[in-house]
């Protein structure tokens, strides 16, 4: 019987739905599973060590202020140091331009609240982080997805879309999720160019920006939107808001991300944080303070590009290992994922149930599509995501030949012929 | 110049401001300010000993876990633990009753997503926690205000409102924010049955519940809301949702609270809370859940219990010895506030500057009225909220000697013949 409660949700409830990944997570908790499914960072590289250190420091020094309600805005020396990352990049930007968020999660949340009425258009990559495509869909956004390929956003495609005046672009330039595809300079030029010209400003996403295996790192679109003002003067307007997250650098459990944006915008997330949920753990800041300060950070960033770079090419070594003719894959640069994309006509669900029996776990790619409600067609491709940065070398090789089975499998019984009488 | 995400902003922000609160928190962080402004527990009674045995033992055995990403629904321990909490009511629940939400501000967010759309009534008490009209005036809620007495919300006054059709009734029953009075036993039953028979739900927001310092407990809404039923029944229906917070027992900083809610509604939350901010901290939980077990939780409140009984009564003591005749305040069984009401006709912005020029701040009242905007006439008493759990006894004293120096001046000033003709 349904509660009395059910009769009185928001119109807004109607199409939200539980995360696939999240829903997912909870069965691959079950002892023996290799999963590739969740975003989680490798548990081994916590610094607990020297977690310890900062909670005995912050709890003997200050813990009438670490454990007291704090300022929304976050904690100054965080927000500094926030602050001071950015300005590498040859951007003025001073704690008034940073909002500590709940994780990164909560900046898209933030936005969400800040810019979307019903029914604006939101531009998304296809496919693009499914949190974001939950977080806006909660404002009732209306999506506009434009292709990804091998480099990222294909900004040839944007024309038309943009002269749809949509409220934002919304983007991860490195090592996308889901997809692991990196924008190349010459399309951040291009689509920097593209928001100024239509007036249509981007919310740039870099959760994973520090974690760069191969190459050398782009510029943030942060950057090449002020790249035509005085090298000096303040971050007061510009048509890019950043957002990163200490979750695959530090730690997920932390909940801690920011939002670098003009101090007027800043100014209006604070209150609307205000109402969300007052402001971000006041400990877990002065903690995240301790551990990252005096280069840690850094250093550790070093480690676990040194561990993810080794698991990821025991990832593409073992997919062209095992993988069956016809399926293709993305060669990330960084980050945690990879997309492998299937042949057409293969049914996605069935082949994550066999995966799951075979103790193997992975996202099937229609949820990082905005659009995959709207009936895409069972001749288009489907897609696995799969997380490279939680399991260890031996599982990653064992459960990608595990999987590769599962494919093989059902590639066999679609090439058998059909017992359906076909219509013609 | 405003930005270009400025003239992007959503029509729900036109009427978003900051918290009169969090901003005069900022003031009140200069020195020799005594501050009767906040909710700020007292940062003396954090149990940081404990604090830090906790991290150590969650650090040094299961650093794996609680810096990783969590379920949405909270960490089973503590949901457990909180569900047991509930059961000391009489109430039969499971952790599948509870939500860990980041702090109780979280809870009305969500609580808001879930339920309001544009327009629809919210009943809520005049005056009320200022946090929870934030929250819900994001989602366009129009307010239902209802008169408070010193037995709490005047129950006798709902039967028209009610039937306006309001989505729910918002309501905190004990030493209620801001005015510190506590709903009598008689209203609480006649409140449940009016939900009942209306037909309109009730939240119950109990933050301060643990924290009364003399009567007896009174029982909760949500345990009157179930007692017409078999006493081991599940919590699967009824007309009342429970919140309450780790905040005043244990640290703000942390940003621990609760929903208490049937599981149907409890699912529905947590999938928007994954848009939100994913899950709240797993560290913070850990913590949480390793200070607060083995009975420490139930200790440490009663020292706390002590300490603000203490401060309570140095503030009524002082009110009656300083403050001038006319005015009135509350007696609050428990709690952090209490409630003063001035002569109609004083300028309670005016007595807050000059309260500020002494070093001594408060609340005042007119934020914590629902219609606050809609012009509430001159003739209107002014109030101020005043908060004794933060300063120390003899600043307390000291500080309502300085308030009531204020207040004398402007009444001083109210009671001379006025320089402006008056038109007749």
């Amino acid at each position: 019987m349904p509660t009395v409660w059910a009769s009185r949700y928001a119109s807004r409830t109607k199409g939200i739905t539980s995360s696939a990944i999240r829903d997912l997570l909870k069965v691959t908790q079950r002892p023996g599973m290799i999963s590739f499914g969740g975003g989680l960072p490798a548990p081994e590289l916590f610094p607990a060590q020297r977690f310890q250190e900062a909670c005995h420091k912050v709890l003997s020094q200050n813990s009438a202020s670490a454990l007291q309600y704090g300022e929304t805005e976050g904690y100054a020396p965080l927000r500094q140091f926030v602050a001071d990352k950015i300005a590498r990049h040859g951007i003025k930007t001073s704690p008034d331009n940073v909002l500590i968020t709940s994780g990164s999660q909560q900046a898209l949340d933030l936005l969400g609240k800040l810019l979307i009425d019903t029914g604006d258009r939101v531009l998304v990559e296809a496919p693009t982080y499914l949190g974001a495509l939950q977080a806006f869909r909660v404002f009732a956004a209306d999506f506009v997805s434009v292709s990804i390929d091998d480099y990222g956003l294909r900004t040839e495609l944007l024309e038309k879309p943009l002269r749809s005046d949509p409220k934002f672009m919304y983007v991860l330039p490195n090592f996308q999720n889901p997809a692991g595809t990196t924008l190349s300079e010459d399309r951040r030029v291009e689509l920097v160019a593209l928001a100024e010209r239509h007036g249509v400003p981007i919310i740039e996403d870099d959760p994973y920006g520090e974690l760069r295996y191969e190459g050398d790192h782009l510029t943030p679109l942060l950057a090449l939107d002020r790249k035509s003002l005085p090298r000096d003067s303040s971050y007061t307007s510009g048509n890019v808001i950043y957002l990163s997250t200490f979750s695959k650098t530090l730690a997920p459990g932390l909940r801690l991300g920011w939002i670098v944006a003009p101090p007027e915008v800043i100014g209006k997330l604070a209150q609307l944080k205000q109402g969300a949920d007052l402001h971000t753990s006041t400990f877990n800041q002065f903690v995240a303070y301790e551990v990252a300060r005096d280069g840690f950070l850094e250093e550790h960033v070093q480690l676990i590009r040194k561990v993810y770079r080794e698991r990821r090419d025991v990832m593409l070594d073992a997919l062209q290992q095992f993988f069956p003719p016809g399926v293709t894959w993305t060669h990330p640069q960084g980050g945690l994922f990879l997309w492998v994309t299937l042949p057409a006509g293969l049914d996605i669900q069935a082949i994550l149930k066999s995966a799951l029996e075979q103790n193997v776990a992975f996202v099937p790619g229609d949820s990082f599509f905005a659009d995959n409600k709207a009936g895409r067609g069972r001749s288009r491709q489907s897609h696995m995501r799969l997380n490279f940065s939680n399991a260890a070398p031996e599982q990653i090789r064992e459960g990608i030949r595990r999987l590769s089975e599962a494919v093989k499998t059902h590639l066999a019984s679609m090439s058998q012929p059909s017992e359906l009488p076909l219509e013609v």
